[in-house]
């Protein structure tokens, strides 16, 4: 009997042997796990209705094991096609928002609404109509989406007929029963019966044979295909069962329809489990099984009949009832495993807390990194934190001893032999930490002013190359931060991002003050010859009736040396050590890295993007612009009062960074 | 010729030979840069003015290799003993700050400068008082500390006479001249005048001798030594030189004093180049050298005469004029080197920005990081960077695939096979950043209310195990982080470290919102009882009294539950996935573990540390208490708004966590 439901009603009439019927198995794919993980984050999020889902079932597993009903990737789309042959199964999904529900989520309460709806369609006769009612599953789940565990519990409800299915005659083979011709008009009657209905297969028929012909029918069609009362009845019924001795669950509820809808007058019924299978390429039918069973009565007319106790949840592996659980964690390609936990993360966000939030902006933007130290390193790790793929690093620095403790993407042996290239190392630890990541590192010379360039064919040469790629570099990339450690290394970026009008990200750190600043962004060159013709006249009017700092849109804003007085030059010459390296509270580095990426997605979520008004320190008590707050100007920070405040300045018409001049 | 000094003064007679002196070739020893860095970074740091300094010299290089002046650790200490038979010498460094600056100094204006002094010494006699005066020397030097990398240029300014120095007889051994019973008595002579002296060596001496005896005076002796008008005059110097025909540098200046003093009447004179050398464990005199030179005239009666012409800046390897530089960096073993340069970002604080910063307060906390996730990880980074030495993590999660990109510790290596234990990951993870850093960690739970224990043998044996291990890492700590994700599990820490008296800092993410602070730290308990004789009863009058927000005092401070309206219990039992995984804005944690670090700086940075005044944000526009800053009580961000506030608030003395109750 292994295999075998025990959940079948306990016989009254000892000597007569009643039907038992082999459970399904439940075969829940990868491929739906996964579904079920993007429905979450993308679609349902917290969302615990339940959701109509979709199987199938089929005879193809090896004789002697139970048959599955199968969900794979498609069951989330319930119009989607059923595999050839295969017969589709209609249930319901339970995904609870947590463990603690899937819990103590009440089964028996779940089992008793399905089994109701179930005894609905029988009474109502809409399951007549439409077979594949009586064939509804549940599946309770949860997904622990950070582990990749999926607990889940399913079940198939089954009405019990209080009194048990005596067996009038044993099963026997098809091939015991029918000759070759007739399994061969069966099977031809119900092939068609199929295509008439536009089905790959029926769950549930009713046949009529005689020794050279055989009918197939709807069961719909049940009273007009039995009108004779002395005929013989024959149910076909579509099986996934391979037991020579059981039919499979999908009869269960097929034979109390029966019994409530024909018990009065049909006192046995003949059941063809319908064994449709292919096997090395060749269908086989021989292998049905076909048995009489005594229909128990349950008459509609005797007045009101209740609702038959009902079973169906799953038994787990060990026997017990219980929830199955799959560790996909161990299964996937740990790379693919660390991306879809890394946009877990990511969705989670948009859940509850910022529904409106446009990921998508962020994690698309193709981020260089001019300057790979302390800012650089933080920048870096914060953009991987919102999930951005694309980050190029420019450095020409090597890594020296001081440079770990502070550089949060180097350690102790990329120090040694005189310490690597830090764009490079940057890069390649960038995909040590998450493979998913597309980092690259360029260990290049930014052409500064005030450095003069030797006149040799060389460095010239070499110049005009680091020019050239910079310039590359700036028009394939979306967002554009100022990491370095120099002012003047600050200036041909600002310059060439402004004319490709890119958004320029700025961050510069004083020993305990930072400064993180959007560029102002020009106006596409169209929209600025146009705009030129009215509104050049008026700009400094229009200059003037917005220096109240309020209402600056983001093409008015300035630059990093929109407010210089002297031109950049080399600072770097007459330096002492202290002055040298960036001598800042260690803190500071990761406060104005984290912020500069902070400003930037706060900025791509504004649907003006760069050319959005700078919100002020005045703008914190209003609504703030974008789901994810202020789109300042300026951040200026102050750590030995724990303070920022959010300046905000014109561009400099005649600045020798920004301005068209 | 070779190593001959090129600087010879030209001759004028090309007949008669003239005196030629091998120079000094500088050897500096890596402890005496060590030595500079050190003063550097600690004493004069960002001070040029020119520093005493001490070398020395002796007779012991290999036969025809130039002879050394050695600087080692010892040369700051000008007190420090000279080496036995070694002769010291003193002179002056001047370091300076920067390259430009080292590249750029008037070597010229040095030289005279030099020269002018030993001349005022020659004229106002008291070379002859003090003849180390006619022996000193100049170091010019940068220290590029962030390479490593040594510059410097040696002077020995040596006084020229204009029409050189004719040798009257060639230079023999002194075995050739002297008997053996005359060196001995040489020997015996020399050495009971250093005796005498009480000094290791004299670098200049005058003698007599006939083929009986000899006698050695000092210099300052001359006049009375020497009354004979016809008697030979004989000069010893102190002379490091092995080549057999010429003598060593010492021997210029001595000259140019005893042509100004005696050349009126004295016209010849002998001298005995003392060649004091020990080998294989032998003293020898034997190869000191002597020979007669015509000592040129430049009396003092003669009128006012100028300081004569002055040379000595040391060639450099190739034989040009120019610095030499040592690389450190190479030879150096880089762990020890890894830490001089964590060291030095450190120091570089000190130097102009924050001359108060007592740093060893925050370098030798002892720092135990509950919860080594988002907040731990960055903690820990920000501790490094602030030179922190001693760091433990306590965790009992292993980690996922969504970790690394946002906890900064972790790689995608370290999520596989299930995860390491982050607390051993993290503390691995910051050996291989930075080898100098005692880091450990425990891979532990804390015991949380609401978390009920079974009650079994095993999992309460397992409880108590907890608790006592958390009290002894409570108790081997300075500061304790709570960094959990949870609210309950910074109960039992909480309770612990108060009844311990350690300082708290705790840290909490929001989604874009986060709190920073510092417990209230109770009076320890001598303070305590003592305080609640008189204060007990005027307790609440006293806290109303404080209730205004300001000048509350460290003992007063609330801590982390102090607000609390409910108990803490299992917060974790039924959240959903948003609410499970910290999910916040990428760049919070980063912000808010580095508040945390700086929080704890500035707080030891206050004389009264954790029971120091709390700042509110009012104080922003007051002197601030500390170097670093505020010392608030609370840091609450809004990362929405880019803003912070300072809120204050009182302990509950009813505090689940933190009250005597």
């Amino acid at each position: 009997n292994k295999g075998m439901a025990s959940e079948t009603c306990a016989p009254r009439e000892p000597p007569i042997p009643q039907l038992q019927f082999a459970p399904f198995a439940s075969a829940l794919d990868v491929g739906f796990w996964h579904e079920l993980t993007q429905k979450k984050l993308n679609e349902y999020r917290l969302d615990e209705t339940p959701k109509s889902i979709k199987g199938y079932y089929y005879n193809g597993d090896p004789f002697g094991l139970p048959a599955r009903l199968t969900l794979e990737f498609s069951a989330f789309d319930v119009n989607a096609a059923t595999p050839a042959h295969c017969c589709p199964a209609v249930g319901t999904l339970y995904n609870t928002n947590t463990f603690e529900s899937f819990k103590s989520c009440d089964k028996k309460s779940l089992l008793e609404k399905a089994a109701n709806e179930i005894w609905e369609t029988i009474k109502s006769g809409t399951a007549l109509e439409n077979p594949m009612l009586l064939n509804k599953f549940l599946l309770l789940t949860f997904a622990d989406l950070k582990k990749y565990h999926f607990y889940y519990w399913f079940c198939y409800p089954a009405l019990c007929l209080p009194d048990g299915i005596p067996i009038l005659q044993q099963a026997v083979c098809l091939g015991e029963r029918f000759s070759p011709s007739q399994i061969q008009a069966l099977q031809k009657a119900y092939d068609e019966l199929c295509q008439m209905e536009g089905v790959t297969a029926l769950p549930y028929f009713v046949i009529k044979y005689n020794d050279k012909s055989v009918w197939v029918s709807l069961l719909k069609n049940w009273n007009d295909f039995f009108q004779d009362q002395e005929e013989k009845v024959t149910v076909g019924v579509y099986d996934p069962c391979n037991f020579t001795q059981y039919p499979g669950w999908p009869l269960r509820n097929l034979l109390v329809l029966a019994a409530y809808r024909w018990g009065e007058h049909v006192h046995s019924i003949e059941v063809l489990c319908f064994r449709d299978r292919t096997m090395q390429g060749v269908r086989e039918i021989t292998h049905s099984i076909i048995f009489e069973i005594k229909l128990p009565q349950m008459s509609q007319s005797s007045g009101k009949v209740d609702c038959p106790k009902a079973v169906g949840w799953e038994k787990n592996p060990k026997g017990g009832m219980g929830p199955r659980m799959v560790n996909l964690s161990e299964c996937m390609d740990p790379k693919r495993l660390a991306e879809s936990s890394v946009d877990l993360n990511l969705k989670l966000m948009c859940w509850r807390l910022v529904p409106t939030l446009e990921l998508e902006k962020v994690v698309s933007a193709k981020c260089l990194l001019l300057g790979a130290g302390t800012l650089g390193c933080s920048v870096a790790r914060t953009l991987l934190g919102w999930g951005v793929r694309q980050i190029t690093f420019v450095d020409n620095a090597k890594i020296s001893y001081s440079n770990p403790v502070r550089q949060p993407l180097y350690e102790f042996e990329d120090c040694l032999d005189g310490g690597k290239p830090k764009a490079l190392a940057a890069a390649e630890r960038l995909q040590k930490i998450f493979p998913g990541v597309n980092a690259e590192g360029f260990n290049m010379s930014i052409p500064m002013p005030g450095h003069p360039v030797n006149f040799s064919e060389v460095t010239m040469e070499q110049a005009r190359k680091d020019v050239a790629q910079l310039e590359w570099l700036i028009d394939t990339h979306d967002i554009i931060f100022l990491l370095m450690d120099t002012r003047e290394s600050r200036w041909l970026p600002a310059v060439i991002a402004a004319s490709k009008r890119k958004l320029v990200i700025n961050a510069a750190l004083g020993f305990d003050t930072f400064v993180v600043m959007r560029h102002g962004l020009k106006k596409p060159k169209q929209q600025e010859s146009g705009d030129s013709c009215s509104s050049n006249p008026s700009s400094s009017a229009d200059l003037l009736g917005s220096s109240l700092f309020s209402n600056i849109p983001g093409y008015k804003l300035g630059c990093y040396f929109c407010n210089d007085v002297v031109a950049p030059g080399d600072s770097t010459r007459d330096r002492t050590l202290d002055q040298q390296c960036t001598v800042s509270r260690p803190g500071l580095a990761m406060i104005a890295g984290a912020l500069a990426v902070e400003l930037m997605a706060s900025v791509l979520q504004h649907p003006e993007g760069g050319y959005a008004v700078a919100s002020s320190s005045d703008d914190r008590m209003n609504e703030p612009p974008t789901s994810l707050g202020l789109v300042p100007h300026q951040i200026r920070g102050f750590l030995s009062r724990f303070d920022n405040v959010l300046p905000v300045s014109l561009a400099f018409d005649k600045c020798t960074a920004c301005s068209p001049k």
